[in-house]
């Protein structure tokens, strides 16, 4: 017996999600059975799976076992959704059904129309590096998409093969125990950072019909020049890079310098830095609560200990972009966390610009790179007057955060603090009030997203029921028979 | 005084319609009165904007004015959905607000996340060539980005110059007197179809955040690739070409082959094909009753009188198209309706291919191009078994049409019926029984769209309340105090 080559390996993963796809798509209860016995499976073997992941990852078991929670909470939370016994009775239909029947009120002619969201086909998913779980085999992307009725090609992200491996050979015993096909979840090996081949084919690939992605700005942008190049080009979901900026008012600081740094320091230093919510930009008034604030989160940041990072590659572009920060005109390195060696550690780092403008010049705007992430345990604190945030020319991100005072809504004379909070409704995709950006609820109304550069797809959500609406499009049913319309859109429909 | 450049009108217009955007998007109330005073503004105007398009685009007082019922329809139902007065009690928020509170079931931290769509900014719309009203200056896309909370930016076709200008002017006055900003509802005047640059601009001036287009396929893959060029690229809505499918059933054509011949005939003349819902490919089974079908469809394209086109650009295009198609090996000329002199006047046609294989060779494969849209009075009708749809490799449309029998139901052996039925699930974005494609109902169940080359959004329609949804992104807000929060996502809100 041969080993197929890579080209191999994904033309037949892709072939057989194809063929997969028909039936999985039109049995949403069979779906449903799938989803929850793959969650089942999983948490029977929940000690393997967190120990495999510590150790690739160098993620924490008490770091991985929420992200562990939230994968089988995701696929059970889409189980429910499509029809599982969870659901709550006075639940919508998640494929948005509508009826529009004869008689009702109209424009144009009066046929009886109904709509819903249909799959749109195999999905590939690429697994994050960061979110091994929630972002991986059985992550978010491949809950949604699955639960959708797409069939879904997993290409794991280098840094874990093997907990992707043990995830995908669990995922796919369960499907067949459930009566499903295994190939309906795929699974692309890829343990080279540096071989982009297998993504490539399985983005081109004729029988892939949506992607998603999470990970870097140009990662992501070069899977959706992929995708467009196609003959038939198809939607790429892509969760790119995100500086997630957090404003301080003078009020709050004034009143809360010390907790709001801890709590600071401690969504930097979550994961060690290495969420896509992580705090990036910091604004807080050069006055002398400003100066308190930022002493404490330098305190709180010198404290921590060197840590391994994900991989050794993720150390290297991390320590590269400390370098480049710290070179910049005006930036001053205000702490520096505990080191230790070996190729993958890495120490947490503060960095502050006490004036954003020298000598007549912007820092920010001669100084680009100021404005991008950071991947990993580092934020740049910026003193400035918080009504002074668009001097800095911020790129829209995920999140966008304010801590301030109560007393200080409705008082605002000139504005101010009312244009710091509505400065988030058209930058982010999530304002937080008096919160730190990490730590994303999985509800139907959060929206896990964001203008771009933050997301390539501003218009969708990765975390939330809504996420499976990514792997579908509309389809409406014009005076169809009644037997010949899906369930959901019969009249009989208990979902619409 | 002198006139502006181009690009300094262009300029000039984006730049107001950013400045108007910020007070129109945070005034649902003051949308809705003014989309209504717009309504009512136009239907003074009737009778001269009827004759007006009329004189420009050949199309005839009675084709325009169902047009115009609905591009004022379209308006009013769009003022009514954002809290109009005509909106029904009961009716959820367009804006698909969501609301978690804290203590509901959750995954993750706790927070109380509440999020609804947000306005993306100024939307530059083209008009197109063939719906001067109701895809025109105050069309279907105009209504929903307005009404979504955008501000708008058209750039009118070509064809039209004169419709565009009127529209534009009772429109403006109309918001002004209303109280808006006549700002809001700009114009790019264009009366040389061969001059692009207004159009370029347009797409790539930083303030415009989407673009809506309606047009042919190049037309929309040069919007949407000057759009990913920019250094924040834009969404774009393009509804492009589309080839429309009819499937007629053996025993359809044997009960009712002349019936279905004359349905099809008047859906092909109407408007004189220039239609992005015309039907296009026309499969019917080589027996008896499929010949008896053909011929009375000949019959009466032969019976129909030449006319003019929108443009002679456009009467030039179809003229191409109908040379290209006529000189396919196997295809021939079933019929040829009336001529008429003159630089716009065109001539219905049917083709017909008696046989898609001829010594081995697919002719729809050899000759991709029959597999293509002709914009205008024509179609071809390919003699086929039903089955064997596939065969012809055609592309996805925006409908797919199905004639059949009732009794056919359920008596589907071999699935053939069946097949022919969900083939419109994986290929259109409506799928119509026993009906023609052309007839558009505005309507919350409607799909106007489908998957690339019909559009290139297949998540997305064009006509309904939905199509409010292209010209925005959701934001969430967490843990946000109750005042902050938008009148839509109060827990006092009628509308969640």
């Amino acid at each position: 017996m041969t080993t197929p080559s890579p080209t191999e390996a994904v033309a037949d993963t892709c072939r057989l999600a194809h063929e997969a796809f028909r039936d999985w798509s039109q049995t949403p209860a069979r779906r449903a059975k799938t989803l929850d016995a793959v969650a089942a499976a999983l948490d029977a073997r929940r000690g393997d799976v967190v120990s495999t992941a510590a150790e690739e990852t160098a993620l924490t078991p008490d770091e991985l076992a929420p992200e562990f929670d939230r994968m089988t909470g995701t696929l059970r939370m889409f189980a429910a959704l499509i029809g599982g016994s969870g659901l709550p009775p006075d639940r919508r239909s998640p494929f948005r059904a509508a009826i529009s029947r004869k008689g009702d009120h109209t424009l144009g002619p009066n046929h009886d129309v109904r709509s819903m969201l249909v799959p749109l086909g195999p999905v590939a998913v690429f697994g994050s590096s960061n979110f091994p779980l929630a972002y991986g085999v059985c992550g978010g992307d491949t809950a949604s998409a699955l639960a959708a009725g797409c069939s879904v090609v997993v290409k794991e992200h280098p840094a874990h093969p093997r907990t992707g491996r043990l995830i995908h050979g669990i995922a796919r015993a369960a499907a067949t125990t459930a009566g499903s096909p295994g190939s309906l979840l795929g699974y692309i090996e890829n343990t080279d950072p540096r071989d982009f081949s297998a993504a490539e084919q399985l983005v081109q690939h004729p029988a892939i019909r949506a992607v998603g992605f999470t990970g870097s700005i140009p990662g992501g942008l070069a899977i959706e020049s992929l995708a467009s190049e196609r003959s038939t080009p198809i939607p790429v979901f892509a969760e790119m890079g995100s500086n997630n900026v957090v404003v301080i008012t003078p009020a709050a600081a004034a009143a809360r310098a010390e907790q709001i740094a801890d709590e600071l320091a401690a969504s930097i230093l979550q994961r060690f830095g290495q969420q896509c919510t992580r705090p990036g930009t910091i604004i807080v008034e050069p006055d002398e609560h400003g100066t308190r604030l930022v002493n404490r989160l330098a305190d709180r940041i010198s404290a921590s200990a060197g840590r391994d990072m994900l991989a050794p590659w993720v150390r290297d572009a991390y320590a590269r972009r400390l370098a480049e920060i710290e070179a910049c005109r005006g930036v001053r390195l205000a702490a520096r966390g505990g080191d230790m060696p070996g190729p993958r550690a890495g120490s947490a780092c503060l960095f502050c610009v006490d004036d954003v403008h020298i000598a007549g010049s912007n820092l920010f705007h001669s100084q680009p790179t100021l404005r991008e992430e950071v991947f990993g345990p580092a934020a740049i604190v910026v003193r400035l007057p918080i009504d002074r945030l668009g001097d800095l020319g911020l790129r829209p991100s995920l999140t966008h955060s304010i801590y301030f005072e109560h007393r200080e809504i409705g008082t605002d004379a000139d504005g101010t603090f009312d244009a710091a909070v509505n400065s988030g409704v058209h930058t982010a995709g999530r304002i937080i009030f008096n919160g730190v950006p990490t730590g994303v609820r999985v509800a139907e109304a959060m929206v896990h997203g964001g203008p771009f550069p933050a997301t390539n797809r501003p218009d969708t959500t990765a975390v939330g029921p809504r996420a499976i609406e990514r792997w579908c499009r509309p389809v409406c049913w014009q005076n169809a028979p009644k037997s010949l319309l899906p369930e959901e859109l019969k009249d009989t429909s208990p979902r619409y």
